[in-house]
């Protein structure tokens, strides 16, 4: 169990930011439920909740969830870091590398 | 303004995860509100809003800021990156250079 205690939000969500182990992008934020959470570390792969859908996205991996190579807490216990092997595929449903692909600085 | 509209939250928040532009390390998952985004690229400079304290959170640069060298929605338009320059300072109250320092799998 973790030494700090994880303080789920008030929908019982923790929000986890994805990174690609390999190319150090950051790919999306996501949220877990306790049970995912638990899943998670205990399959090493990704149990991401969908809020809209309320239901757990197993998304990369055909289905089966991200390989997890390491998983972090931050130092208030409120948000993760999963650092995953996205093996350079598109992970976005728009067919890109990175979910935030959305430029939102205007160009100087 | 954003060619994809932002989806704010219940609460009007949007998460946003600050991401090291020279070490490529994430830092820690904020919240930004509609005004805090706004003063972020008018600015260049993360305006990070506190739910705890309810207020303006002017982390980095001596209480400006980090620097946003890259700002990017998600294909959802529901939570955002920021490349900051943190410069290798410790970004944490811990004193660490990522809020996440929280080792959550067991050793193999």
């Amino acid at each position: 169990m973790p030494p700090l205690p994880l303080k789920w939000d008030e929908f019982e969500y923790l929000p986890v930011v994805l990174q690609d182990a390999t190319t150090g992008r950051a790919l999306m934020i996501q949220y877990m439920t306790r049970e995912g959470f638990e899943r998670t570390v205990r399959d090493r792969s990704t149990w991401l909740w969908s809020r809209s859908r309320r239901t757990f996205w197993l998304s990369g991996r055909e289905g089966g969830g991200y390989e997890v190579l390491d998983l972090r807490g931050n130092c208030m216990g409120d948000s993760l870091l999963a650092v995953v092997d996205a093996a350079g595929r598109s992970v976005c449903h728009l067919g890109n590398q990175t979910c935030f692909s959305n430029p939102l600085l205007p160009s100087e």
